[in-house]
């Protein structure tokens, strides 16, 4: 329950992919931003490559990337205005001299782009047939009194990536997905595990349903950093709503002290 | 199940903690040493400080703390060439100027000690108010053709502490713990997951019961690297068998490939 002016209520959307069609996954997006805010969100996630959708190819994710402030995060940006909901997205990007990114970014209500991030962990043929891998200049941000992080899918899996990001000061990490069918590990465990010995909330938006041949697994939820907060949604299309709070963080950091007592130095990728 | 010569069995120990009775404790390792070895066993793995228990306050460890060859470790190491078995248990232990800490060791079934180790992380006022942390010479050894690595408790818990293993080639990572109330996450969920990011098997044992003003949760574990495999006991006595083979090594490492992707340089403690 949000009960101190800066807590944040969290909308995650698990939605099937949409591939190759940008303008109807605009429109889906203007709909669940409007559901979004009605509902008091303060932040709307969506999967990985929401804009363009995951499983399209190299040729494609070519075609369809974009500057961060291209043309399509100016849509997104317009919608995040007219809706006054703060929206991370993922899309595909390309660089001055031509390279393409598995992208993510972060607009606020007022429609200015808050963060941008690119994929540091390209997961299997699938991203490195599409993507560069991103040089790990993860971006804290933010946002009504939170320190918030970006990444993106494959990067949460490794403990070193949020670790890096607690060790600036993060309190929530949002992380675009799109995980498939026999990987439930992942959110079921990992992803907990990765708010609890680092005291943050993690915020995981994955896709639902199939794209070509890969079939997601659903399961978005939000991690509380006590271990015990988990809101989870189950297979289908869903837009989950999760609170996160200061109090839950104060309590999370009272029960553990990973971050404090890691003995290890900090360490760049 | 065993299907190769170099497959292990483990015999974890979930047992009460018999705090300060060194003798008593003893007698118990024989008969499981005993119990373990006519099922199989090639390890039986203890809780943290199962020698003396793990509640006894910095004076009564001191007392009984000893070197890593001292008489107690000696008559674990009968225990294990009487049985044949393999044994990893908890101590504390000094060193030449007087500094107590939290050790494990692991003896052969010939009655050899393959390793020994000092806990780095140190949990709380209790830790601290009886020892020093270890320095984090973590140590390798090689059993029955596997690459073994050993931590203790509230080490577990760090990320860095099982990559810096597991990226020296641990196969399976044994845990003699002494873990809470409050603190089911970390077996449910934290220690399957340090199983997972680094394709080995972590084998987990507690304490159940109470001893003083603790009250431990059980929950000891054998957790696999494909995420699916965790072998769990329950809140009360068990003496918890799992076995951990080159094939589900094999699987997990096919289907997870965190270790050789992860791009964060290795690190030292």
């Amino acid at each position: 329950m949000i009960d101190l002016p800066n807590d944040l209520r969290l909308a995650l959307l698990q939605c099937p992919s949409l591939p190759l069609d940008v303008p109807a996954n605009l429109a889906r997006l203007d709909a669940f931003a409007a559901q979004a805010a009605a509902a008091g969100a303060h932040l709307l996630v969506t999967p990985e490559m929401f804009l363009t959708g995951y499983n399209i190819g190299g040729p494609a994710a070519a075609v369809l990337a974009e500057r961060p402030d291209g043309p399509r995060a100016q849509a997104v940006a317009a919608i995040a205005r007219q809706h006054q909901i703060a929206i991370a997205f993922g899309h595909p990007e390309h660089d001055d001299v031509g390279a393409i990114f598995n992208a993510a970014q972060c607009i606020d209500a007022q429609g200015q782009m808050l963060a941008r991030y690119r994929k540091t962990h390209l997961f299997g043929d699938l991203d490195r047939g599409m993507f560069s891998p991103g040089p790990g200049d993860e971006p804290l941000f933010s946002f009504h009194g939170w320190q918030l992080g970006l990444l993106i899918c494959f990067d949460v899996e490794f403990p070193e990536n949020t670790r890096r990001l607690a060790l600036q000061g993060a309190d929530l990490i949002v992380v675009p997905t799109a995980n498939m069918e026999g990987f439930d590990f992942v959110a079921q465990h990992l992803v907990p595990t990765r708010a609890y010995e680092n005291q943050l909330f993690v915020a995981y938006a994955n896709f639902c349903g199939s794209e070509g041949d890969l079939v997601y697994n659903g399961l978005s939820c939000v991690a509380a950093p006590n271990g015990t907060g988990l809101v989870q949604a189950g297979r289908g299309a869903e837009l989950l709503l999760a609170d996160v709070t200061r109090a839950g963080l104060a309590a999370g950091r009272a029960l553990n002290g990973h971050l404090a007592l890691c003995r290890t130095p900090p360490q760049k990728l």
